[in-house]
């Protein structure tokens, strides 16, 4: 029985990993649940699941948590999280936080010589480096859970070494797909993702294709790919993944209806398969897939990912940081649509590039990066 | 340095073969060559690959060989291919013979214990059980050489057992997709197929579909897959070759350019992949790939093949042996092209079924249902 512990159970992944779960409920313990502030759903989740011991970000949601359950222990804060991901004695943590907040407890998972299921891709997007480095010095193993980056995991067993020529991460094109002017787009359009059903940031990434930017980082760091070895393919239909082409002149690819439950399966159950219900891939019923490349004129966000990448050191982290203030500017009608990528170009223009030599560097640029991001902001909507 | 035997050499599998081996020399030692009847090609290979034994099943063409060559031996007739495969000493025999003359070499070579790269489909589609029991017995392994089955036996490499869900073969649908009505084909016509370029037997059978049925009996065979499992899917492009889905929802895809120096660049080298300089795959220049379900009521052979595979026994036998009577008359304009499944069915509903015991029943059977087909073809011809 595997000792699982989930982090952000209440957000799309979270729930959805709990019903994997409920599927061989012989083959997981759930030693732990937290959450950022929803604590009604946590305590909830905890009373189901007869797990013992949550965290919860915000103290106070964990003040009224702790008012409302008394069948367990209710840690507060970010050090409250620590502590959950610390003590936890968990063989596999699932890291479904939104964001960079994501970062310290995948930090203190690999400490622990914990495998960690990861969903935040702000671990290997920030911390792509030092992270990976951590994992292999402990031993502990990064199992991706995203669509792509299951995909090329998955792709890539059984493969001896070397033999990769090249990975493909596939993008849906999201919603202004094929459109040449951003102006005027609104909260709803940018929301209405057109194969896909996830949160609110991820959403808007995927409609500037900040998202397979972030994406190219993260399978950079998790197969140790050059970044000139990692292509971007649109293909509305989102059926294929992502591809891995070998020396041998094949390709193989991974398929699938869009459903997350696949990756979360994966990781959950890895090395062996998950038994899920979930339709087969029925390729007559579609008919055909289509592909074609980015629009990096239009969609500017991948353009200057793949450069922040490049650049490496705290460019990425500082890309992040100004992507992640940008789109909840945008979200929250302060910011328009074409303002994303003008913020992060200013972000990076400011702050170029610096080496890293710990996690503490990254805290830095994170924090400087979210106040000029703000600061673009302000001046754009004064 | 692995010690190969390539049957059938001078063919379009065995000349890409020598191809494939002369970009990594150093991997392997030729210990033998054979063709049928085509001695001046045989010759010239040996005396270009220091190859010091060669066999010639036609006696005239080895005899001719025998006169023109003094820098070898020339082995003679059918019992001189067994006696180059059975002292060859090879670790690896590339049977890439065309017919049900290839089963005797797949016995031989797996009785002496020797790895098969098998290209002649025969082998399996009359000898199936026979021959993968002999192969489990021996230790042997059977490695495919076809575009679809070395597909489906990568993307099984690392995937624990009891996973598969369904195996999924392509088809490029051959010259004749989507008409409803085929009289009046010519042989030209035939062997103009959209996509591969292969030999005249296995053109009309792409073109007919029987190729399909053959197909799907061989995978049945080599991965031991329930005929209920095993789809095939039209592909016009040909670019996925296979695919596999798994019960956790994913499926894998194996693609590229048509190009039969993938399959054979991966039977020699596995488990380790060959470095080829093949076009890598690239969808965003084609653009599209299309699916659509074959039409058994036109193309009546692969309905004919799944009736005779799921009889089992000596069904699939006949049914290959008449195959190869019709499309023989086929191509020499004794037999129009909607006779082929007429001459075959006719065949299948004389012959029936039988249990078979040992590889005598299919020899047998072969020679019978031969001379049916033959009587049915001279009858329709008269």
């Amino acid at each position: 029985m595997k000792r699982l512990l989930i982090l952000g159970s209440t957000g799309s992944i979270g729930t959805q990993a709990l019903d994997v779960v409920k599927r061989a409920p012989e083959q997981f313990e759930i030693v732990g649940l937290s959450a950022g502030s929803n604590h009604l759903p946590l305590v909830q989740q905890a009373i189901e699941r007869g797990v013992k011991r949550i965290a919860l970000t915000d103290p106070d949601a964990a003040a009224r948590a702790g008012e409302n359950w008394t069948g367990g222990e209710v840690l507060s804060g970010p050090e409250g999280l620590v502590q959950l991901v610390a003590e936890s004695g968990a063989d596999l943590v699932l890291n479904s936080i939104v964001g960079s907040a994501g970062l310290g407890p995948t930090i203190v998972a690999l400490t622990e010589r914990m495998d960690v299921a990861l969903a935040n891709k702000e671990s290997l997007v920030v911390g792509g480096e030092l992270v990976t480095a951590l994992a292999e010095a402990t031993g502990a193993r990064l199992i991706p859970i995203d669509s792509e980056h299951t995909a090329i995991h998955h792709l890539l067993t059984g493969e001896p070494p070397g033999v990769v020529d090249k990975l493909v991460i596939t993008a849906s094109g999201g919603p202004f797909r094929g459109r040449k002017d951003l102006t005027g787009i609104t909260v709803e359009d940018a929301l209405n993702h057109p194969t896909w059903r996830m949160g609110g940031k991820i959403t808007i990434d995927s409609a500037t294709l900040m998202n397979k930017g972030l994406e190219v980082m993260e399978a950079h760091h998790l197969f140790g790919t050059p970044y000139d070895k990692i292509d971007v393919v649109v293909h509305p239909q989102s059926i294929i993944h992502a591809m891995v082409q070998l020396c041998d002149g094949s390709t193989k690819a991974h398929m699938g209806y869009p459903d997350m439950r696949v990756a979360i399966g994966y990781a959950l159950h890895h090395p062996d398969r998950a038994d899920l219900p979930i339709k087969p891939l029925d390729l007559v019923e579609l008919g055909q897939l289509t592909f074609e490349a980015p629009d990096l004129e239009t969609f500017p966000c991948l353009r200057l990912a793949r450069e922040a990448a490049v650049a490496g050191g705290t460019a990425p982290c500082a890309l992040n940081a100004a992507n992640e203030v940008a789109v909840h500017a945008f979200l929250n009608g302060r910011l328009p649509f074409t303002g994303i990528p003008q913020v992060i170009a200013g972000v990076l223009d400011e702050l170029g590039s610096r080496r890293v030599h710990d996690f503490e560097a990254l805290y830095v640029t994170d924090a400087e990066a979210r106040e000029i991001a703000a600061e673009l902001i302000e001046s754009v909507h004064a």
